[in-house]
């Protein structure tokens, strides 16, 4: 089992136009046997550096039309070129730049980098098995300053949580999905599809937003909307880092604070996660 | 000497319309006498804890109208409540809360956090002096792909680097400047004017952009566009940490890569800063 | 599926000589029921603030006999207070405090941070199920200036690398293994002989070294010294996270450069990983 | 004014035993001529990649007889060579690699990082200046488990902080002292001397300790330890990060909790700063 990290830039243009596309890409590869480990024969080995160059090479020749698209261009080129090839896995997350606009007008060549959540992929394949393709979102930060409470949970001699029905909902948001068989799937336009269910569904409508019971509820709305949503998806996991605020107590400085003043608890900090596929239900 | 750091939210409502500031303030005292360190003689030492409430209060108090606002209202309270405080400084940062839009419509409650540039500002005292305002923007990653070169430099036997006139300029930029006598300014509006003169310098015009010739010039350049545009700017300084950007030989394998595929270099790492003032050229 | 990550100090005193142990403890619970998520109900639901009491209470009550011990006991309490309780981990990380020294005497309450490898364990049950227990260390960096090289790997058109007979062997070590069943261990006596072990299979032979043909032979060497030297370990998982280094070229500088001077290389990063059990071989 | 960054090791043999040296070195160099940031003039401007180099070739021709020397050799360098250098600061500081020992037996190439406190030096100078040379210790984490408290301070009506006694002291130091004139100085040496000297001045002697009233107190009984014993150190700077501790109430659990277990306050996070010098004091 070995893997890497490789970072590049792709530029392409078309006329005067520039259009620009960072990359990490990990790739993961296992061998057919393990005789690298056990004997120290490195005959079947792939070096790093060879690894690093296919990559490049494949960006150089087919660009990259979609990260999705790249990361399935590696997995076929590992799996079709190198019999001792077991297993290849890619990983390919995107650097967040986007075109500056000057008073509305599109720059043909700067770019400011907005990292308001993280698109990545991956592709995977077994020798032999379908290729199964991932994508997702992570690093997204999103708050509620209402419509958001925790009550009715289970109480005995530990607790001393009050119940709360007007706190802050607010957690950086990890969301990765599995696409059944491939045919042409516009992957940039799901994406961002899916993008909007998941701050639709963590925000509600616009003008009153929706109450939200808990964490794990809001978890599984996301769940639930974009599986309603976008057909093409069939398992969706969604891991939901919170950080909770406590309203300051300032009784003892003579004030009231009415849910104005607020700081972060550092810990405990928790985590909710869930998956959540279309007929079967894992709870992992 | 001492400071310290709070980190906290600040929310407010207008009819059913939340409003969300939240900042990080890091209050800097110095005290008249040493006394504390030398003698061991706490008698005068105002405790961190005392300067957490003291922040906290003045949010609840006055709200945080803007970070400068919020920045001067701290100085003040230290002057004036504390005789035995010789020097305050307060430095405000944001987190860059930005309100959800769904299809176009803002979201009275929601919000996501988009760095894009961090805003901040410090106001600092003496006792007997005047308050000196600044504001500023760090974290600020642009990237033109076009436009820029670097070429006529000093040249010696341990020179390798070739003269390029097509090369990549991508760096983060660190933007501070300093307010003259501050008679209720819009703090708000200046700073975003500025951030669109830092994008303009670095970009040019959003056709063709602006050769730069160098990291140094691009710096100097948004100086100038600064200080021409917006008048209540005394000084201005401007850091660039430089990324640099190598275009992938491949000749080896038997390909040309005409500038499509390049890699960040990780080291040498290299900065340039530069201070202009109105009047007066300081190079630190 | 939730968890939560605190973290805390347990000082204790054996006379006038303290002792002090801080550490993070991640606590995941996943419930018999999904309704929390499905739901919104939450009459099942354990609070992360009760967790936390719970995993305070139990170290004030018990104190932290090992890391390993504590995970155990955090495991036994979930799972015989909470009925709804389907799966526990518990995961304890140590903070690396060793005691002051002054010309060879130990310090009685003070103490400095060492991080030269991270301890951790990992406690997990399944309701009905055994009780695991895992331990290991992480961001172990270790560095051989010679006695490696990498020779005799698979080359195809995409090759560029050279082969090497004295490279820099160098990266960061993460180690995770598996007791069988436990009956009594002494804990931090077995963790001291694993971590003695891993430093003699990568070094070799204080006088001369020994000759490692790969990264991943350097793994293998490491796990079949534990399982050999300490009966205990069921099953060892190594991952080699590697720095390379060249040999930075000066010809054009005018000199020789002989493996006096390398830089690091940033990109790629490799890594390297393996699980080896006592009858059967895993390659993950 | 730029800056740059370079990250290399430097190897060395005597007969089969190694030697490494890992370094971090930034140079910062201010021409006498600002033309390339008026003008886009890059004539005089000596390139990033050519300070690597120049970099590079020292160690290769020099190695590093410590880290003050090779940051003497880089100012000389670049004095004596470039007549449009203004200023040069060349900035080292380690990794902190260390002879892996096997039963008490050092290896003869292997080596183990051990973060216990970083050091690094500062050599800078202006033209016609004297060469000042710096050196310092940064992350050093400590803690005192008694023997610290905090009592007699400054009370308003925004206190809320309770005297204390016993408490916990702990933090990340930072320490940084010039030397006079320099005449052949051990470094290594001295810089050993200085360390044991924080250590010895903040925990006390090892049987009893020594009572600390404020962090304050303790960075200056650093100060003056230091300043007494090491006759080569002119100015020393000490900045104290505060982590606090608080003893977890748990009265609400039905415990008494006797400064048993304590949790970090992450916020508000302190620090306190002194610069103290042989004849005049500075307090910043």
């Amino acid at each position: 089992y070995g893997k890497n990290t490789i970072k590049f830039l792709r530029l392409h243009k078309e006329g005067k136009k520039h259009f620009v596309k960072e990359v990490e890409v990990c790739a993961h590869l296992r061998l057919t046997s393990p005789q690298e480990y056990l004997e120290g024969n490195n005959s079947l080995v792939i070096p790093t550096d060879t690894i690093k160059n296919i990559v490049l090479v494949l960006a150089k020749k087919n660009g990259i039309p979609s990260l999705e698209q790249f990361a399935i261009d590696i997995c076929n080129h590992f799996m079709t070129t190198f019999c001792q090839v077991a297993y290849v896995k890619a990983y390919v997350q995107e650097v967040p730049w986007q075109r500056l606009h000057e008073g509305g007008v599109p720059h043909i060549h700067s770019f400011i980098c907005v990292p308001d959540g993280i698109r990545f992929c991956e592709a995977e394949q077994c020798r032999n098995g379908p290729l199964i393709v991932f994508a997702g979102i992570k690093d997204l930060k999103l708050m509620k300053t209402t419509q958001s409470g925790f009550e009715g949970f289970y109480k005995n001699e530990h607790t001393t949580l009050p119940e709360r029905h007007d706190r802050i909902l607010c957690g950086e948001l990890f969301c990765k999905w599995s696409y059944g068989e491939c045919k042409d799937f516009d992957f940039d336009c799901i994406w961002k599809k899916i993008r909007e269910c998941i701050l639709e569904a963590f925000a509600g409508p616009p003008d009153c937003g929706e109450y939200s019971p808990s964490y794990q509820k809001t978890v599984n709305c996301i769940q639930m909307l974009v599986l309603s949503r976008v057909s093409q998806v069939q398992v969706i996991e969604v891991v939901l880092n919170n950080t909770f605020y406590n309203v300051v107590d300032m009784k003892n400085l003579g004030l009231t604070n009415d849910k104005e003043v607020l700081v972060p608890v550092e810990a405990p900090y928790g985590s909710c996660a869930c998956t959540l596929g279309r007929k079967k239900f894992f709870e992992a």
